[in-house]
């Protein structure tokens, strides 16, 4: 019942001349209910995202959204299309090796000065004057007259689009990888809304990705006014989705993915609320810090051993690394052991690694939701 | 009960100075068994092969072998450690774009002179004499004023031990796939000794692969004699294994696959003959001419549908194309057809193509064998 | 005084959806003179051709043009687009190495069967008909039910343009490179019309560039018909100009070219005969087999030492290759000799090889045009 | 007159098990004077600094060195032998983008630790016992459970080395570059010992390269010690020396920065004072927040109009940009003009490039020395 708008954003230009841009499908809410950004694969080889973005699609046309919907699939051209072999090369600027997800802007002395300047302002016109505040902000920083990188210049034009969102939902996947979820700390009630079973609490740091964009100036407004002596609420919600593993599409697990993002924008009034609800599952969290990458302590080619979701504990082995140019004596298999109580949440994508290639991320710490 | 000797030799110098070098592992025939050569990993991203040597080393130490036995794991070691994102980009040179298993040498000038200067010499001395031509005419080509290429010396070194074997073995792997198996059409019948289900039969051409660098002088020695009216045997068995998908490793599965060229080895007398034999499994063939890659029509994103080793009809959906850049259209989600009865061997290993990337490539015209 | 009319044509269809494109312009001939198709950048770090195209646009657009001309730049938008790290790395599809200019088409089986089928039509008549016959087969290609590769596809729509001219340039440049010319034997004497100081006689065999996509239908249609006992005419010219070095853009070196390139096009009366005339030089040739690679002996850092162009003696050096893991040792700086009396026409384009890298291209049994 | 001991550390470990090692060539000095670190070719495609090493070696080894100096070419065998098509894909770890450059160690609180606790030690003290507490510290991390990553492998074994010395040398190239020399402030006055036209003052922030890595814990320290209300002395000299163009080798040129070395160290006394003596040559500085980056404000093929080390006025052109899909158009062929009044340092290694490419690097608020 709702209607789906069509159109698309130039967002890099290529050096034949060529304009790259990303679909853009919109949803005009029928109320004045939150307004939603919703966009796929930023890394190239992480498409599962747009197929959730397609059933979102099929869902919603049927729904009655009651605040705006944006969704744009496919949002990064350049690292879709950068091929290196079999895979896709799409994680970083080929150019310059920076990651895609780190070009978003974050100027961190806008806060501060904006409680200082509006020490009284009531909640509602805070929203309106500083979200006019980061935009004209962005949009300085597309005329500078030194000009932006290629991931800042592909940034700027996405995050443009998501500050005038108040829930922000970034699709990404792992390299082989089980559902997780980025989660600010202040939105913790809200982790469980999702049917997700790992989710990181993030703290209000910047570090370039798109999630951290959208809530970061809120978020460090919302401690600007603290430090002031008055509370507000963070006016936005940004998470980051990771589902599942890159190179590998599914249109009917994204039905799953779809359902739970439902969940999510059904409790936060974008659609009817109790039309769709969270699944029964147990959901594990721990913090950013306990979020831990277990480098590979020697080079060779790998077994990996553990499902993605099990409790492993300190001692256990997670990974057997058979090294055949030593058959014959001690190392020439040898397993890798979990170096504290963990749950697997991803690992590599190949089965061969050097010394020190990032072999496993794990939870450590971890509690239940 | 075979002891393993360990050697190494080095097969490449990179731009650095440092020399790379494959390990060697060697059995000394308890008897004048044939001669094997098996090697592995030719392709970088192809690591099952090295497993599936380990499991032959096992239990080959525990087995008389009449034969020498030569086993090569980790045969490329530049195409290993060529890594691009999170992937092994082993498949060709970084800087040609050679296909390292293109590079191995045949001179096709050797068979007629050689059938033309001995018409009458017995075929023990036949491949003695043969066998000594061959290498020298090697040897020779690494004395080249002008040089070789990287691919040629790495190849060069491989095929100087495998031109000493009876029997060649090259472990490879597809993109993802199933286990299927390059036969020479003068060796049909030992294609049910491995456990392999998907058997190529393949001409006497020469391509620049192990396996024909391997069958090609002496098959086409053994067209020449036929020209001359004489029939002699071909001496050479040489076959090329493709174990599975890459970028995976899995010792347990890799014991399957040494049975399966354990049962080969027996058949061969290189051991005991009937201490392994063949799994009972049906086994599909078709000849290289049938073995069609079908190109994507059309580019996006790719849910493949079929699984390996299917029978699938004429006009069956083989693949599911999502464009998400066109939500709303009837192309937006179209299916890919098969265009003959096929069976399904490999697919490509990422989600997302170009219109014309080999999306599968599949048996037709196929028959049991 | 021509008209140039633009226009673009799709080549190309990448991962995200995004249709890839070349530019064409054209510009009509006034009478009935010779047809001429012009591309350039083929591989993707090849860009000089661009600027030369530029510079015949700004010449052609004040001159009367006898035949229809045109014109394709950028004539590969996926390998000028394909980036790795500071450089282009356009020269093979990153998916497969293959070798972009090694896509075109040729079916060896057409021009005997012409030849066979029309032994007496008149010359005029058969190069109608075989034109006719080549598109066809091209044509009919692309609708393979299996499809065609990337690189196919792409070729394929240039191609499509190619067989209607009569004289087709195909803009190329090498690594680190002086200008040459690839020129079919048979138009031998029109080597001199260009203002290239080497040149390569090349023969009628087929291995899937462009040139000899052109001309190897016509070539051996003259072939067929001399077994036939009948001499007629190769219809088309067509050369393969490599412009300097890649990676390298200069319009005012550009203009040099451009002189080139319109005087053979004067001479074959494309435009006013006369109007431009080829420079006074030495011009150097030899046949394809002479123009030799010189691979690397060993591996290391690299110092080239002769300009191009400069003919060398046997024995004298060619390069220094420094091996900083030596140092102390007699192999720290070695250097690297000529195999026989040579001119080197290009070099690699990195300081740093493997053992085996292409160092050198080297005329050798060269002579003067 | 110096002996030259010969050596090498493994400093990386490839996925086929290869052990990569840097050689290390030491001379011990003859009497007290400062310990010196050199190190080239951290960037693979850096390669001029190896034939600086080479002959400062063949200087050395004739003179009397007052202190012990180290010196590592080669230094990142990844790097070096990572190729991509034709160039030395060496900037960033190809798994995962990060620039190799990056992964050197800094405790930021080491240094207001130290001196809290020794607030009254005298120099030679403090500089014996902080540089054991830094090289500990090194250690410990090197034993950390969840290991490092191969970057800070590679980085920890050459920081390692470093750590011992008084004076450290990072040799390195820009892309097509300029000598230029980044300097930190506390050291200005020995800027104009080098033979290096531009040098940019940084200030003391750590960024991961290894001259900060090498100064921060001292620099640090001295500002630790002043919050204290006591002076001492930077005990450490870090200097990053950009050599020119990348994928370039000359040993004839490298003499060049061979003596521009060897007059620093003769001023540092670590070898006779006076020996050698830096050129009369215009010198000129500006901060590194003066540093600018000028990104391609649009995409397409570049000629770059300024050779490096001429000032330029705002203003004025330095760079045009072909757009060969624009023929016809205005913007077929626009300038990029000089954003300020500037020098041009170095600019992009490819002709053609995306929007946001980092085309050219240039000094701006420049002024003499």
């Amino acid at each position: 019942m709702s209607q789906i708008l069509t159109s698309s954003q130039v967002v890099a230009h290529m050096a034949n001349g060529q304009e790259m841009s990303v679909p853009i499908y919109q949803i005009k809410g029928s109320a004045n209910g939150p307004k939603v950004y919703i966009q796929a694969n930023m890394h190239g080889a992480e498409v599962q995202g747009n197929a959730v973005i397609y059933q979102l699609l099929e869902q919603l046309k049927q729904l009655d959204c009651y605040g705006d919907i944006t969704l744009v699939p496919l949002a990064n051209p350049i690292g879709t299309n950068q091929k290196s072999g079999e895979f896709t090369l799409g994680r970083f600027d080929p150019i310059t090796g920076t990651n895609w997800n780190r070009g978003y802007h974050f100027n961190p002395s806008l806060p501060a000065e904006f409680a200082a300047q509006y020490p009284d302002l009531e909640q509602g016109e805070i929203v309106a004057r500083f979200r006019q505040l980061i935009i004209s902000d962005l949009d300085a920083r597309l005329s500078n007259p030194y000009g932006l990188n290629t991931a800042q210049h592909l940034c700027a034009n996405l995050q443009r689009m998501a500050f005038e969102a108040d829930i922000v939902l970034d699709l990404h996947t792992g390299p082989i990888s089980s559902r997780h979820l980025y989660c600010p700390e202040y939105a913790k009630e809200r982790a469980v809304l999702f049917d997700i079973p790992h989710t990181m609490f993030i703290p209000s740091d910047f570090d370039g990705a798109l999630d951290e964009a959208a809530f970061c100036p809120w978020w460090q407004l919302q401690l600007a006014y603290q430090a002031q002596g008055r509370e507000i609420d963070v006016a936005i919600d940004a998470f980051t989705l990771e589902l599942g593993s890159q190179e590998w599409l599914c249109l009917e697990e994204a039905k799953k993915d779809c359902h739970s993002v439902l969940s999510y924008l059904s409790h936060q009034k974008v659609i009817e609320p109790g039309l769709f609800s969270p699944s029964k599952m147990t959901r594990y969290a721990c913090y950013l810090n306990d979020y831990r990458a277990l480098y590979a302590p020697k080079s060779g080619l790998v077994e990996y051993l553990v499902p993605f979701g099990e409790e492993v504990k300190a001692g256990q082995p997670l990974a057997r690394i058979l090294r055949m140019d030593r058959y014959g004596h001690d190392d020439a298999v040898e397993l890798v052991y979990a170096p504290a109580d963990c749950i697997p949440i991803l690992h590599f994508a190949s089965a061969s690694v050097n010394q020190g290639t990032e072999l496993y991320k794990v939870f450590t710490n971890y509690f239940t939701l």
